[in-house]
């Protein structure tokens, strides 16, 4: 049996803010760097040792990963950074206040590019300064790899060649995996391990800074899987997670 | 024409201690989180950029990349962290207090441990706490590999297989390198680039936390080199570690 162990980032700036991030490159808060650390001395306390921790390359999942490495006192471990672990890219509505928006367009076409699986949010220009074709980071991409915008199903259609061509040979060859990624990059990757249907993955949130445990059997399906530590607070982090979109 | 930054890790809680670190896994003080941030946000505003950075396996240099990486905006770069950048093994001086060595043994013996190129201190005992065979993060080496003690002599020997097939190679390839270690691998890549002396290597101090940039040729001989920033505050910063084994 193998596990691997998912973690979405800690509480960052633009959550705080209740505005949309995407690819945008904001800070941890305070609080998600204390998230991250908890994570990893949780992780310490419970015995868990790695082979190797992904992440994406955002700073927020950057950060959590080394708070969680430095709360195991495992900073040593190889770290690798793979893209296709960012956010999913949110488009137009990069940078901008989630409330605000429900309150211009209404509650149901907020959700709707929050959590709808196939429709994306309006694109942004090329040239929009929100937008990541002149990153550094991104150089070595081609420019049409470097979305404008994406729906969760563009997201799976790029998490999934990392899950195939990288995380699940790593962990088929017995290397213990931590993974620090993004609510959507994780969600793409729980809809993939756990069957989730295209009307299904919807309505699932992942709360940050918990270690999310899968237990995979040899053909790396999952026998179970389950938050580390308080499972009530991981449920009330998940719905505050679902309750960003709304207008009150 | 190429680039290679070397960077020796912040102040750690070691250094202002004056106790021999070696292996040891000591952390940064306050002062050099602070360094290795200034020394990013210098190499920044002077238009540097890198391609991967590598570090060893210890946290006061991995955390001094990593605040180098931030100071840049640029921690989202690869970063590959190799034993064989690690400080000079200290035998049994880890953990001993450099001044107190100094009136016990004599400014001359200190010196002789802490410079001499071909005399190691005593060794650890294999199962001596202070030691590092049982460490998870050097269990993939041969015990004979996780030194006991060493000179400089034995970390050029460890350091100069990192250079021939890992880091000369990546700078041939045009990938410019950011590399934060330690005093005495340091030491050895520079003895080796410079060609400098058993004997003259004993005179030559590393200061922490400042960016010493190498120019070098096609064929990776240096063109030349020079600490970035300050040069009085560089020659200060490497006369304070000269006079660390001193007994007043």
């Amino acid at each position: 049996m193998y596990k691997l162990v998912l973690i979405r980032h800690g509480e960052s700036t633009w959550n705080l803010e209740n505005r949309f991030t995407g690819w945008t490159d904001v800070e941890l808060t305070p609080t998600g760097v204390s998230q991250a650390l908890s994570a990893g001395q949780l992780l310490k306390a419970e015995g868990y040792e790695f082979d190797v921790a992904y992440t994406s390359v955002l700073k927020r999942a950057i950060h959590t990963l080394n708070h969680v490495l430095d709360g195991m006192d495992r900073a040593w471990l190889p770290v690798v950074k793979d893209w296709r672990l960012n956010e999913r890219h949110y488009g137009g509505l990069q940078g901008l206040n989630k409330a605000d928006m429900a309150k211009q367009y209404g509650d149901e076409q907020v959700l709707i590019w929050r959590r709808s699986y196939d429709t994306p949010p309006p694109p942004l220009d090329a040239a929009d300064p929100r937008g990541q074709r002149q990153d550094p980071r991104y150089a070595r991409l081609a420019p049409e790899q470097v979305p404008l915008t994406e729906c969760l199903k563009d997201t799976v259609a790029r998490v999934l060649p990392c899950w195939n061509d990288t995380l699940a040979p790593a962990i088929s060859a017995g290397q213990r995996i931590v993974l620090a990624a993004h609510g959507n990059s994780i969600r793409a990757l729980v809809k993939y391990l756990d069957d989730i249907s295209d009307a299904d993955i919807v309505g699932l949130n992942i709360p940050n800074g918990i270690p999310l445990v899968y237990e995979l059997g040899a053909d790396l399906k999952p026998i179970r899987s389950y938050y580390l530590g308080d499972a009530a607070a991981a449920a009330a982090a998940a719905a505050a997670v679902a309750a960003q979109g709304k207008k009150a």
